[in-house]
């Protein structure tokens, strides 16, 4: 079946479902959505979005785009092994894929399933700051599980281009690894730096008059919804204490450099990190103020 | 003397010297610049800056404004003392302030000196950066020497208010504690996340195919210019370290629950942290993407 002619349902109408099911409602596709809080459906309603409840969306869609946080939808992949829901594909939006793509393998056979990971977001989260157009230009990783037939990936392929992402296939296990320091490290770096401005800040708390945005871009994902980051890294544990152990790692090399006042040395660490960081520049919209 | 009288020279016309220079400039000011590099120069004199050699500087202004690496700075207040140039003010701009204090109390009787720091910038940096407006709306640390007088502090308050910046008086070792954690600890933290990256990266470079805006904001800093860095780490060092301490024991408090595996302590730990954060946003522009 081609996408155009699917009853595609959302499950999770937050930040990045809310965002999707947006983009495929622009495009003029079946969409429906689902949220358990009230709130947040009369929002997505307002917004044009026709709601659902959960146990229509599983006899009633072609295709379950799953938008919850990691651990809820590994809780209702685990619910399909004895009650599957009628349907071709089911693919979720989950930033960690080992224990997704490992449930999808347990699914009854017949039910296709694809782990799907759109890199890009934002630290607020909430169908308030869904926006049309939120995936657009970035990478939505696609990960195959023992229930990814070839039309599975297709549709997927196509649900991508449809929000103007770009696919990039990869297996669950380098996704974690690579995600886990690409993505997870910034969040607990961030939130380390939170706590340490607010450790100071209870002996001295004119610490808040003077942050600018050097601390304010540094610190900008310890904003992100806990819930959300506490399923992520509960479900990524070894691959992100890894990725802090080489961060920490960095940290006790800059500060033994610091200690013995090396700066040649200091200089030699820095200037290869300062040239790939100046690299990656034009990869963004750069904010100014430091 | 009013500051519309005055002769004022910018020592430096990087991104904080130059762009103070241009918003002088646009105010009618009597301003000229140094560079010692002839390609700053030409660029600052195609701007409309009237550029002078590092001497005339000395004998023909009445404030000067030194916006050089630390370290330059205090070997140009070091030369001050036995050859003090004929003015009335001299003020920094540099990112650390007690070795800079020091030296300014160390001048020759005569010469008034203050300490000075924009909170802002970004962490590109050169004359190309340089903009009109950059101090605006930003807070601009005074810290007094030995040798602030009240017309030297009136002069330096009426320079801040003159490019739109809020000054914000405090002491030396106060204002370096305070940036130790929430600037220079910013751009360690950074440096450590690319070099965590960079290191899983020689593992497996697909991790450039995934860096997104989270990995972006939260490195942004290690794009800055590493003299420029280095000069303010060895000139803060103690606070940096202390600073730095900080952090490691918030990751390493991280790592704990984490490998523990007690979501719900993490909860409770990341929850304020969070609401912190969250409570910040209003006093930035927050970019998209995360």
């Amino acid at each position: 079946m081609e996408l155009e002619d699917s009853r595609i349902t959302v499950v999770g109408l937050g930040l990045m479902g809310g965002s999707l099911a947006l983009d495929l409602l622009e495009q003029g596709m079946r969409l429906s959505g689902v949220d358990s809080d009230p709130h947040t459906a009369r929002l997505a309603r307002n917004a044009g979005i026709a709601t659902v409840d959960i146990n229509t969306a599983f006899t009633s869609s072609d295709v379950l785009v799953l938008a919850t946080p990691v651990r809820e939808t590994l809780r209702l992949l685990e619910t399909f092994r004895s009650h599957p829901p009628e349907l071709e594909l089911v693919i979720d939006l989950g930033s960690t894929k080992r224990q997704i793509v490992e449930a999808m393998d347990a699914l009854p056979d017949g039910l296709a399933a694809i782990g799907g990971h759109p890199l890009c977001g934002k630290e607020l989260s909430g169908f308030q700051q869904a926006q049309i157009g939120l995936f657009q230009g970035s990478r939505f990783v696609l990960t195959s599980s023992s229930h990814t037939t070839e039309a599975a990936l297709a549709t997927a392929e196509h649900l991508v281009d449809s929000i103007g992402a770009t696919p990039l296939q990869m297996d669950a296990t380098r996704h974690d690894q690579l995600l886990g320091a690409a993505s997870h490290l910034p969040y607990l770096l961030a939130v380390a730096l939170t706590g340490a401005v607010e450790s100071l800040g209870k002996e001295d708390a004119a610490i808040w008059d003077v942050v600018a945005s050097g601390f304010l871009s540094s610190s900008r994902l310890a904003a992100s919804d806990p819930t959300m980051m506490i399923d992520i890294l509960a479900t990524n544990r070894e691959m992100v204490l890894a990725a802090l152990a080489r961060a920490q790692a960095e940290l006790d090399q800059l500060s033994g450099l610091l200690s013995t006042g090396e700066n040649e040395a200091l200089r030699g660490h820095l200037e290869p990190l300062q040239q790939r960081r100046a690299s990656l520049q034009n990869r963004e919209g750069v904010p100014h103020g430091a």
